[in-house]
């Protein structure tokens, strides 16, 4: 096959350019049920042309449902992986995902979905703790790895994120590389360590989040590669949420805390490493602290957004790692223009690394998350509405809450519901669903205010949080919970953490039923 | 003061012994409200002469609920501690407890208790996060220590636990160190690191269970030690509960499973590094690898028992490492008995060390725990029964269970109440309190079977669960809370993790109102 010019200046290792297809000429490759590997992160540095081939080919011959697979992605793959979920033709998904048509066929039973810590996903995957039916000793049948560049070595240079990929090109019989010819060679900005499984594993030996101590590419035996394929599809990330008010006083009251931290002695004025998650909250977050004058901050996360280039850019930020930078087209045309300023201060990482407890915890991060919702004893929900509707995934929330020095959930206090502009509140009296524990969380903060919880046993941490977080409509509807449930719990040696069993889901099945977790009265309990 | 014989061989640091006072004599020092730090980890290694002095002038002076602490302990203390308990002589208490009078008055509303992450508690502890209120900058006001020698520095070693008591001493204003000559000196069975907090926290360099790297004492500024007690009653530990028939059934299902890991080659032939609870199960399971001829076996654990003596003897156990040696009378005479034999083979480290998810996830250990109950869908509740009694607290079981290579949660499937010989499933619907999420645990196991959910989506681990592990007497009730949740959610596109929020704890309302969770009925949902 021809190969362009582009291409060519792209891939270093010449054997790969005899391996060069078409994405059509592959899909006799693929059947129904196997296991595949994608790159991405976050939607950015997934494959395109294998997906979008493959989905032009199951929409002309009506496969629907037929041409299926088991489908793992570091994170969340882009608008292709919605896609093959439309298609009917994802089997098995793990460990998160994002897109509309996903969740619909996760929450419609055609797809069996397992959520997992970012984390851990990977390494799980290669002790073959995904694939333990197959009878064949394989794990993936195969990968497709998108790559911005190819190095003399035959190894991967990743684009904008690396995700999950050592460990998919580790565990695949059989790799397909997607060189990304539309995307700017992203050479220089990963650090990637290959780590050993036990009894053989080390210690990572990052003390900083700027130290790089990996490789700069991820290895590849070029004898696996049977095709290589060119993509000229840009990643296409939807634009930011931008702030609102609501958002911008949960921002306000994070920045008097962090403030508060540093006069009382327990955090240095540059603060501690921050993880920051996506969303409307998390760009206020992050525009706070542009506009609060803290300096040398530095970044330990999963994901950078374009309000990170901000930070960058007034001189609050030294430097930043995760695992992906989740740019919309613009901010990625932004960090091109200033390719040399940002080389310096950013770099990218596989996902067992960004997300290790062993790096969050000996740095100290600060974690900050959004949740479904947070229940007065502050365990929080992150991923089932209602305790049972999935919407993306854990994600890395818990790799970070759990080990954080600073572990932080911010949420609106309350939510819309199509009868009531409240009808949701976002601090219930349980959880319908616990992903993180009363354990894991020091601080919630809603437009409302912020509670501190750390150190409080159960019964204080419910008043701090009714009081300080709790929108106005459910203040005293939490409040009387919190009493009735003493009162029974008094009198049946079970004072620790009071609940009603009986109304401690009332919120949730009031709001399924009348459209308003605005409870008239509680079941009696004696 | 006159010293004994005894003591002045234990101390080796001159200064102390013009320190040494009776610990009547201490009584006016202490105050209440202070902030009191003990040694001590799963009732050995805690202070003795100084708490039974307090408890004797508290209750000779009728100043119970007067006298009163904020009390930490690195995990539970000796039954010094239930008498403080009994005499309302702690206000607030953290991060563990065992024994009967505590647990009652937390269950009362007399203590003020929160539990916490093992690993976690220390280093929050000099973080200040559990003095935030204290306007004089202090920490601790107190920590008693018990040692077994004082090194020519002044340093401490101490006994049959390490437990929190490098950061008690870090954090304390003055301390008093007991020294305890009725029990042999440990020396050199101690590995003690001294870790530096964020941003100066370097790697733990343990790549395996019988690396020491840390120092045989626990460092101390002299001048901070205000007096030092001798101690001559030794630590009582109850006597282990013995294998019953159900947890040998728990114990040969587990061993058959970790004998086809390594068939599978997900497992090595000696495993990997063990950790492993406190309880007849636990102990079950030990006997079981005892018997199973399993050679060159490691344990990293955060206590050991009796049981690991045998497993020693017998050849199959090379080395273990834990924060705890809780042995009966008998068994620290086979230990001292044998003292070469075992002082080659253990070590005891900090629990922040030993609960580490650094190393725990690093050397890929198999954590083994027992639950509250576990539900359907793999979560579990380690701590409150029906979501509110407090027992123990959650110790390091999350610690190991979020970070091991294989996370097993082992139970019987059910339990008795006054009025029904399984009266209590430990499967059920929907945990009443959630400590180990869905995301953490990788094997159930019951005396009715194994179910091992690796990889598996929610609705697949909740058969596998019922079918594997529910007592036959709740099998049908469990399905039928499956399915009809599963008619539910198809109908409401919540199929992802179905449940019917109004029945989820009715297994507990039953229990509560009827001394059984067999439910005859589930509340109409549509």
């Amino acid at each position: 096959m021809s190969v362009s010019k582009l291409l060519r200046e792209r891939v270093r290792y010449a054997p790969y350019l005899s391996k060069v297809k078409q994405a059509k000429d592959l899909i006799p490759l693929f059947k129904r049920g196997q296991y595949l590997g994608w790159s991405g992160f976050t939607g950015v540095g997934a494959p395109k042309a294998i997906p979008d081939a493959l989905a032009d080919h199951v929409e002309k011959n009506g496969l629907q449902g037929q041409l299926a697979f088991n489908l793992f992605v570091g994170a969340s793959a882009g608008p292709e992986e919605s896609r093959w979920a439309e298609n009917n033709m994802i089997l098995r998904r793990s460990p998160h995902q994002v897109g509309k048509p996903i969740s619909k066929a996760i929450n419609d039973g055609r797809i069996e979905f397992s959520d997992k810590h970012l984390s851990m996903f990977p390494q799980d995957l290669t002790y073959g703790y995904y694939t333990r039916d197959r009878t064949d000793g394989k794990i993936l049948d195969f990968s497709v790895i998108e790559a911005t560049a190819i190095k003399e070595d035959g190894s991967i240079v990743p684009g904008p994120s690396v995700g999950g990929s050592p460990e998919f090109v580790e565990a695949s019989d059989k790799l397909i590389i997607e060189v990304n010819t539309a995307t700017p060679n992203f050479e220089g900005l990963h650090d990637i360590d290959i780590i050993a499984p036990p009894p053989y594993r080390q210690p990572l030996p990052y003390t900083r989040v700027d130290e790089k101590c990996g490789r700069t590419s991820i290895p590849v035996d070029p004898e696996r590669v049977i095709a290589l394929v060119e993509t000229t599809e840009k990643d296409k990330v939807p634009d930011n949420t931008p702030s609102d008010e609501m958002s911008k006083a949960i921002a306000n009251h994070l920045v008097e805390f962090f403030r508060d931290e540093v006069r009382s002695g327990r955090m240095p004025e540059n603060l501690h490493p921050l993880q920051s998650g996506i969303g409307n909250v998390a760009n206020a977050i992050i525009g706070g602290l542009t506009d609060a004058n803290f300096r040398n901050l530095s970044v330990w996360t999963e994901v950078l957004q374009d309000s990170f280039l901000d930070l960058f850019e007034n001189g609050s930020l030294d430097f930043a790692t995760a695992t992906s930078v989740r740019l919309t087209q613009p901010g990625f045309e932004r960090l091109f223009k200033n390719w040399d300023f940002f080389r310096e201060k950013l770099c990218l990482r596989s996902q067992v690394v960004s997300n290790s407890p062993e790096i969050i915890r000996r740095l100290g991060c600060i974690a900050m998350n959004t949740p479904v919702e947070v229940d007065m004893y502050a365990h929080a929900n992150s991923t089932n509405v209602n305790g049972s509707r999935m919407l993306n995934g854990l994600g890395g929330s818990a790799d970070f809450l759990r080990n954080a020095k600073l572990s932080i959930m911010h949420t609106p206090s309350a939510r819309p519901t199509k009868k009531d502009p409240t009808g949701i509140s976002c601090i219930v009296p349980m959880a319908s669903h616990v992903d993180q524990t009363e354990h894991d969380l020091d601080v919630i903060v809603t437009d409302q205010g912020l509670a501190d919880v750390r150190g409080m046993a159960p019964r204080e941490r419910a008043r701090e949080i009714i009081n300080k977080c709790a929108h106005p409509d459910y203040r005293d509807m939490l409040a009387d919970y919190l009493e009735r449930s003493e009162h029974y719990a008094l009198k049946h040696n079970c004072y620790h953490e009071p609940h009603m069993l009986k109304n401690a889901h009332k919120f949730h099945t009031n709001l399924l039923e009348k459209g308003s977790m605005k409870v008239d009265a509680w079941d009696p309990v004696d």
